[in-house]
């Protein structure tokens, strides 16, 4: 692939982008499925016209509507020479809402490419952006006359923003390195629990019930309070047990990556960060566990004043999980400390504590030739060596892909921490977009060139 | 006012009954505004019928709202003779919101009498029956050829059940005694308090920052958990030292109530008591001081799994005051025993606690003319002495009009414990009902006879 050809794509492409984002193919609202439906047969259309076999895969109803049809998964395949790789790409084309009311600068739904290359719109980064990066490599492919590397199967859903528990997707873009290229090849998992606490047969009137009844909220937060405290130390004895000994090998990796307490400041939006130290932050972030508490379920959660006992109160909360944590074990010593502080109340009121869902933390080899692969296109089309890193985040459909085709399983981003994902005013910074379009070519031509291992 | 003259007309009283409850007067819902109004012009019709001079105050826009006007006050006369006594009676002609579909037995907004006598539909008990007595007491009056012993003055608003805060009135109808009339001397008040805990600049992923900030939620748990304990003991020191002791005299006067433990058990739905016997219940009810913690704002309060740190949460607590509590005392003492107990936390998030608003307790002397001729009126009708109680909650109007007219208040209630006023199903006896009218006409008559002290 040509980098000069790219370049010269750029308002092609960018062209391409545009009318992806025009499409509001947000998947959390029922009344905007058609957008959804029609920004996969778009992306059908554009595959199909770049030579790629394309199928439009349905998936029936979604679970708990009546006549409300999934939006399909389109799967693509360009190239079936069994001379070379085979490679896999995921991605998705729905979104997030986004209103420009929301307090969007631009309208959200309409590319908007300021002065500095910053190319603004709903999808831009997550992830019609880095989905249309594939496309445009084929593109420049052919318009160089080069041939294609690798046999390219492409997986591309229209789900991926609907919130399901499981698709804890929202740090895909947010959470890249922010200098440095970065290729990613470990998440934390994720156990999630809810603590449900209840009493009364309906919700009271404090004022005619207030002293007269154990209130489930006064037990609630007492045992939320002893799960975690400020400095994010986990009270629950038996975790950090579990946790693999940080080596010096891995100790050294963190010194090396270009990454700052200001970067996560800036992330933040504060400073109220627990230490001050980056080495310290990254650990915390990418390779210990962390708990944290969400909220509560059957309480007062309006603006203003209610004078409620509530009678029945969940609280959430859930606990990033790093290798060698097992999952079972895991929940059986949460849930028994839970219940030992909640004995130790005394109370009437009723517990229950439970996992509501876990998912496995994945760690990959960063010395497969995949990482090798992706590394040397880095180098070629930035011209540094990427930072190895870990993400804290958890992203299931790695672990399920990796495990249904038993092959290593790579994250290469595109964009980067300041695209705010999921947050107004996404954007996708023009040289990520073109230079990620290099990558994905350069990243295609190691990999074939990679020896088997 | 001649009794058998009441019991011949109720047919015509529960019709009068019917009418009104078939009148969906839900202030809270502006879509039902136009239903609100036409409940107070209906009202003021049947007064003018009844031969009192009435007036519809309008009271404007509803705060906050553009184009709505709220209700008007219905102000209505009934008798100008300087020789009479002038009493003022409250009531109130708007409605808690119904659905069928919530789980009523019965169409809400339709009248519907039972064998047993029990008159279901919404607006029954709180407060459409006990306005409507004041006007059947007054045909009472008329059918049977009776001067009417006093000049009456109405105020009969129409936002009442509008949740404004400082209207805690969802007690009126469910805390009154069950087994005998009950005169109500005594009620709490009560601050309501936010602590507002803040720290990043948004919401957060806690896969990707979990383990690195210093999470709100983390503090506000352990704050709010250092309020209050599981037996209702208020930990905040301060508090329990204001409240006036009990005196002999006092204490007696619990033992002879008709109260019994079973009765707190049915109308809490469980046996989830701090106490097992009844004295102690009902004087953490009445006479001591509550603290209740309602719910977080900001939080995940949904159902299912969110994995959000939240980066602003404000939890919602209130103290239920007593006689000697002062406002401003208690919101320096609490103020800064929140902020002592935040501060050992050594946290670098924010912290802001403020009350919301605070409502004054309010005790009348029980020894006073009004109550002397509401318990003879009582023992009239009922053939029993009244129990002298408090309430465990805050009525402000009731101070409102004590402080506004420098007069005694005494609160006078038409149905019981069990009438459900802000749930399905709400009903009123009809036995308390009729019997309530002529309560109404009896405590009018000895009032006109009581000595002026």
């Amino acid at each position: 692939m040509r980098q000069d050809l790219v370049d010269a794509s750029t308002d092609h492409f960018i062209d391409r982008l545009r009318r992806a984002v025009a499409i509001p193919s947000i998947s959390s609202e029922d009344a905007r499925r058609p957008d959804v439906v029609r920004m996969g047969e778009w992306l059908a259309d554009e595959l199909k016209a770049l030579g790629a076999e394309v199928e439009l895969r349905p998936l029936g109803i979604q679970p708990g509507k009546k006549d409300l049809e999934l939006p399909p998964v389109v799967l693509a395949r360009y190239g079936n020479d069994k001379s070379k790789r085979t490679i896999l790409v995921y991605g998705h084309y729905d979104v997030q809402p986004a209103e420009k009311s929301d307090g969007w600068a631009t309208e959200p739904f309409e590319l908007t490419v300021d002065d500095t290359g910053r190319m603004f719109g709903r999808g831009s980064t997550d992830d019609k952006g880095p989905v249309l990066g594939w496309l445009n490599a084929i593109e420049a492919h052919q318009k160089a006359g080069v041939d294609f590397p690798v046999n390219l199967l492409m997986c591309f859903e229209g789900m991926e923003e609907y919130g399901s528990e499981g698709l804890d997707d929202l740090i895909k873009a947010e959470a890249k390195g922010t200098e440095k290229p970065c290729l990613t090849y470990g998440l934390r998992g994720c156990n999630y629990y809810s603590i449900e606490i209840s009493g009364p047969g309906a919700d009271l009137h404090s004022g005619v019930f207030g002293g007269t009844v154990q209130e489930p909220m006064t037990d609630l937060v007492r045992v939320m309070g002893s799960l975690v405290d400020t400095d994010g130390n986990i009270l629950i004895p038996g975790i950090m047990e579990q946790v693999a000994p940080v080596n010096p090998d891995e100790e050294a990796l963190y010194d090396n990556i270009a990454f700052t307490m200001n970067d996560i400041f800036e992330a933040l939006g504060s400073e109220t960060t627990i230490f001050d130290k980056k080495k310290e932050t990254l650990m915390r972030r990418w390779r210990f566990p962390s708990l944290s508490l969400h909220g509560i379920e059957g309480a007062f959660s309006g603006a203003g004043a209610k004078t409620v006992i509530p009678a029945r109160v969940t609280g959430k909360f859930s606990i990033r999980s790093v290798p060698n944590m097992e999952i079972d074990k895991t929940n059986e010593i949460v849930c028994k400390y839970v219940r030992d502080v909640f004995a130790k109340l005394q109370s009437k009121n009723t517990l229950n504590v439970f996992p509501q869902h876990c998912g496995q933390w994945w760690v990959a080899s960063p010395k497969h030739w995949n990482f090798s692969a992706a590394a040397k296109a880095v180098e070629r089309v930035w011209g540094v060596e990427p930072d190895f890193t870990r993400e804290g985040g958890s992203i299931p459909v790695t672990l399920t892909f990796e495990e249904a085709t038993g092959k290593n399983v790579l994250l290469l981003p595109m964009g980067n921490s300041t695209d705010g994902a999921h947050s107004i005013n996404e954007k996708l910074d023009k040289k990520n977009y073109i230079e990620g379009i290099k990558l994905l070519g350069a990243y295609l031509h190691y990999v074939a060139e990679e020896p088997q291992t």
